[in-house]
């Protein structure tokens, strides 16, 4: 164990005795240090399934257990494996175990990782097209290839049969990035409209989105600076299944236009977090039109589902909004971090985003004929991530991921009958896709009396149900009730792991009742 | 080829006869999909010397190369990667190539990949402490080391030797992130002060950085909402060599906090992109204290130099900021995407990040005992960046990593030592890290007779050398200058590189002015 007061000074001496030049990239290193990750991998997915979900650690566990300083010399690569495997697995929580049924699944495949991996070797920065052309046209392509398997408008897509269109879409890490960016754009341009000099009208700005959005929407109007004081979460209710009303959506915007303020973006949600609530895209998109209001879709989950025709129509409408995101890495096989972001007019992202610092000039960008996706993100730098989309998307074709979200719904529809021949349990909202909300009903035992008992009893079996190690089981609160979330999805999750879960719920449940 | 018309009704047929289940972790396709890209990593890393660096493909090639529509079906990974090989891999700017010389290196190395790799495969989601919890200690952890390794105080860091710190760090994507979670920290810190009522206040906010800073720090002031008009960029000359001048920066926020603005942030950057000045961070430090302003030191890429002694004295005063950045992904071997910010109280960031959805809440994180490194960033969801860092460090160890530092250095020098013996060049700015600016001089024949000639001069020079694609060299502007930016450390290059396109440059010099 080192010491937290070491001195780097006494760092800087060269190891004896080495004598031969350091060679980061070496070829048999990296041949052996990959097949040795490969191997771990290989193992790794054999038997996470044996491993509990959810490790019992304390904070702080790792650095008692590795050095609290880094070593001065070099060591085998085996060393480091070594305390990967004792030290860094047995403290994770293994979203990679068929009995992870937390949050939402991140789901992933071996095209995937491969894709990831070439990505991490050939390290390409591509902010600009020229800073590495296949980079940013493999990100189009990809791009293009996913919106016609959602059966998007063509508005949002970079190329069409007629050439360059004006829409298009950048990968982003995260459904938040996409809300900024696109908050951002909607606000420059609502204060332009409203004559605003500088920020000085930013005060005046108003946001909306039902109350079951993501926290991080509200987040990311914090971000982009609107005033907290008008930032407003709708209400929604169990008559609509919690998705966004628009009578109530547009009683607020009137509200605040009448007030004086200008309505400027409103965000609705195929699929909510909490419960996959679903916001009616089009209803939205009218409601939004009538103030020229900025609409962005987040389909971060349940937009996987929309390329299977059956689920599409959560989409209906979508013609009429101006952005819509949504996650592979949530739902279709491309491991982090992969979000999808299209926009109807590219200029409205990049009027607010594009930087043109002398370092990055270059004849492709002055010709307006590429893109340069850094003008349609936060940053700068961006990893290659469009490689490993377009390798999901080559390697198991449409048909295949089609059947994935089947499979993974076909899934959670044998657990939601189980749930419903109990009649201890409820489902509490209807099944949208491949989320059960389910609880123990009021009235099911002595111990689950009132409403209130059956949070606690809700509680205590989520609780008990993820000490077991056996199953990770997520919660969130529906209509004031605590509710118990199960995501189908894992990638390695098949039906009997389902079945397993249940009858490890039933068990508890008995145990916890009697 | 597909066509864009297609209707995605037409994919929803399963393929006839496949009968199995779709397993996209399947684990024979694990290993052999994952063993074909390290054997085409392997061969790309002992081909890419010989390929173009800078690619000769026009906008919307790839497109014309491959599929416009996404296949139906499944086909071999071999048709993938077969694709990769043939239409991919010419389309790409070859960072890796120790050809390359443009913008800074993306350096790598074995460990990294094998770090990166791991994390696709196990692909969790450490928003919260619970939902892997070494994922979020090993981060920690990988900070803290890299926080000695940098020599930082330990009020920098998330555990010392007396226990849990206030102060502490988080991996993100890029410097831009860094910049704009640290701004807007410190803008709601400002408008908390001043009184502000919401954001009313905001258009009083004034932010400052040399007119060497990065434009990416202007679009984050931007994206967080300040007001383009106190966007303050303070001019730089040769005299600091393009440094910021503390005199100039006081001025600035003397004149600002007269007219009755909040002076609210610095960004000091230490190796700046275009011509790798240096900030002097502690005056710069001293100034702001006068106004309370945060202070954020962005040394993106000549931070990692400062994990050798010698370097070190950049980052003196660097007790008294406010917070730091810099990226392993530039200069200490880690693959993209790998930025390391440092904050000396993170209560001051979680404070404007937090967010406490019902569906994340944990015993842990209510116990206030962990860190949630949502809390520290724009999105939700994250990668285990840790893995990597740590696996860099814990492999190669402080000196291997000193030495690597030292090694690109010291071929920096070389180069600039051949510049400087011949007449028809100079070098430009004095060479502070492993960045040589240079350019042929005005006078130095009759092509570059005055100094607008030699602007048009070097301009040509970068173009020809460019495509000849046995080098790809960048340009900025100093002074008003034409540029050339020779920036060595790419993590396959040796010496005899540097000596090549030294030799290229000599011989299309010599050609051009003939």
């Amino acid at each position: 164990m080192g010491s937290l007061d070491t001195n780097p000074t006494a760092f800087s001496a060269f190891p004896a005795g080495e004598g031969e030049t350091f060679q980061p990239l070496n070829a048999d290193d990296v041949r052996s240090y990959l097949h040795k990750a490969v191997d771990f991998i290989s193992d790794y997915y054999k038997s996470v399934e044996s491993m509990p979900v959810l490790p019992n650690v304390k904070p702080g566990y790792l650095q008692d257990e590795l050095r609290a300083s880094p070593p001065t010399y070099s060591a085998p690569f085996d060393v480091t494996m070594k305390e990967l495997r004792s030290s860094v697995v047995p403290g994770m929580t293994h979203w990679a175990s068929p009995n992870f049924f937390a949050f939402f699944p991140s789901t992933n495949s071996a095209a995937a990782i491969a894709g990831d991996l070439i990505a991490s070797a050939m390290n390409t920065v591509g902010f600009t097209w020229q800073a590495s052309p296949a980079a940013t046209e493999m990100e189009v392509l990809a791009l293009d290839w996913l919106a016609q398997m959602l059966n998007l408008p063509t508005s949002f897509m970079n190329r069409t049969g007629e050439g360059r269109g004006t829409g298009g879409g950048v990968i982003l890490g995260t459904t938040s990035e996409a809300m900024l960016v696109t908050l951002v754009a909607a606000r420059d341009a609502a204060l332009r409209r409203s004559g605003s000099d500088g920020v000085a009208g930013l005060h005046r700005l108003a946001v909306y989105a039902a109350d079951q959005t993501h926290s991080t929407f509200f987040k990311a109007c914090r971000l982009a600076g609107f005033d907290p004081a008008n930032i407003r979460s709708i209400p929604t209710g169990a008559e609509t299944d919690y998705g966004l009303d628009p009578a109530r959506l547009l009683e607020a915007m009137q509200a605040d236009a009448d007030a004086g303020l200008v309505p400027t973006y409103v965000c609705a949600t195929v699929g909510t977090t909490s419960s996959n609530a679903v916001d009616p895209v089009g209803a939205v998109a009218d409601v939004a039109a009538r103030f020229a209001a900025w609409v962005h879709v987040d389909a971060a989950y349940a937009g996987s589902a929309c390329i299977c025709p059956e689920f599409r129509h959560h989409l209906d409408g979508v013609e009429r909004v101006d952005s819509i995101s949504m996650s592979p890495h949530k739902w279709l096989m491309t491991c982090l971090d992969c979000t999808c972001l299209y926009v109807r007019d590219t200029h409205r992202l990049t009027g607010s985003l594009e930087t043109n610092p002398e370092y990055l000039k270059n004849h492709a960008s002055d010709s307006g004929e590429v893109t340069d996706l850094k003008d349609m993100q936060v940053g700068v730098g961006r990893r290659f991530r469009g490689l490993k989309l377009w390798m999901v998307m080559r390697t198991y074709g449409v048909a295949k991921l089609q059947e994935h979200i089947r499979s993974d719904v076909a899934m959670a529809k044998v657990f939601e009958d189980l749930v419903r021949g109990d009649d201890r349990f409820e489902v509490v909202v209807p099944r949208n896709f491949a989320l059960v909300c389910f609880r123990i009903r009021a009235g099911a035992g002595a111990a689950a009396a009132t409403e209130e008992d059956a949070d606690e009893a809700n509680r205590e079996l989520m609780e008990r149900l993820n000490k077991t190690g056996k199953a990770y089981v997520a919660h969130t609160v529906v209509g004031g009730r605590f509710v118990l979330r199960f995501a189908v999805g894992s990638s390695l999750q098949e039906e009997h792991h389902v079945r397993s879960a249940w009858e490890l719920i039933k068990k508890t449940t008995t145990e916890m009742m009697n």
